[in-house]
C-alpha cells in the first residue's frame, strides 16, 4: 500500500509518500514541503498547492491519501489558510477517486511513537528510525507528512474503508 | 462584468450571479445554494462543490469571482468547513484563470446596504430591490451569495485588478 501523507499549510505544505504494509517498515518513496509565497494572491497559492500535490499523485501513484485534521483551536492566525490547504488537498485526492482520511495530530503520533502527545523532535526522530532513514527528513513539516502517511499504513487503511465508498452519495443541488 | 458571488459553506454554499456596471442597476442571471450532506465524507462534499461551481462557470462564463472572507473569529463549529470550501470556490476560479477576490461581511453589506452591520433580513430586501426582483433571493445565503457579487461589480473589479495578474509569482519547489 502506497500513501500520500499531507500536512497542510499555504506557506509550507508538508508531503509524504511511503509505501508499506500494517506492522512492517515503511519504505519513504518522497518527502518534501510545498512552499508558497505569502506575498501572492491566495487563489494563485491554493492553485500552485493543487498543481504540486496533482503532480506527485500523478507521478507517484499512492492509493489513498492521510490528511491531517484541522482543529479551530489551531494558531488562530494561520488556522483559516491551513484549513483552506487541507480542504485542497482533500479535493486532490478525492478528484483522483482516492480514499482520502484524516487524522488528528495525537492519532498519528501515538502511531510512530506511542505517545499522543509526543512533540515534533520525538516524531522525527521516530520517522527518522521507523524507516531506517540516515538522514532526519527536514523541515519538521515533511517528517509530519510522512508520519501521517505511516500512520495511515499501519492502520491499514482502515477509517478509509468505514468511511470511503460514499462517492456516489453526495447530493448537490442549485436551485434558481 | 458577469460576476460569481461566493458565500461558502459545507452543508450549504451559496452562489449567485449577476451582471452590470459600477453605479448601473445589476441583472441577476443566477441565484441558488449548493448542498451538501453531513453525513457523506468531508473529500467527497468538497469535490461535490467543486463540481457543481466549476459547472456553473462553465455554463455562465463570469468574468470575476468573489468569495466571502472567512475569519477564525467565525462560528467555531463550522469554520473549519467553511475555510475549506472557501479554498475549494478559489481554486475553482483561479484554475479557470479568473480574477478571484475576497470581501468581508461588513464590505458586502456596506456595499448593498450602506451600512456595515445590517443584518441578514436588510441584506436579502436590498438585494431584492437592487435587481428589481418579484420575489427575495431565498435561502439567506443564495442573497449573500448575489449580494457579494453586486459588491463586486460596483467596486469595478478594483480589488481584482490590484490583486491579480500575479499567476507566474507564486513559487513551490517539492525537497526530496
Amino acid at each position: 500500500m502506497r500513501v500520500l501523507g499531507v500536512d497542510p499549510g499555504l506557506t509550507r505544505c508538508g508531503v509524504g509518500i511511503v509505501e508499506g504494509e500494517p506492522g512492517r517498515t515503511c519504505r519513504l518513496i518522497v518527502g518534501g514541503v510545498i512552499r508558497t509565497d505569502p506575498g501572492t494572491e491566495l487563489a494563485e497559492r491554493l492553485l500552485a498547492i493543487e498543481g504540486k500535490l496533482t503532480a506527485l499523485l500523478t507521478k507517484y501513484e499512492p492509493d489513498a491519501v492521510a490528511v491531517e485534521r484541522v482543529f479551530s483551536q489551531h494558531n488562530v492566525s494561520t488556522v483559516i489558510g491551513t484549513a483552506q490547504a487541507s480542504g485542497v488537498a482533500m479535493l486532490a485526492g478525492a478528484r483522483r477517486g482516492l480514499p482520502v482520511t484524516t487524522y488528528t495530530p495525537s492519532e498519528v503520533k501515538a502511531a510512530v511513537t506511542g505517545y499522543g502527545d509526543a512533540d515534533k523532535n520525538q516524531v522525527t526522530t521516530m520517522v527518522t528510525r521507523l524507516l531506517r532513514l540516515t538522514e532526519a527528513p527536514r523541515p519538521a513539516d515533511a517528517a509530519d507528512a510522512i508520519a501521517l502517511a505511516i500512520c495511515h499504513v499501519w492502520r491499514g487503511g482502515t477509517k478509509a474503508r468505514l468511511t470511503g465508498g460514499t462517492q456516489n452519495t453526495t447530493r448537490t443541488g442549485v436551485r434558481q
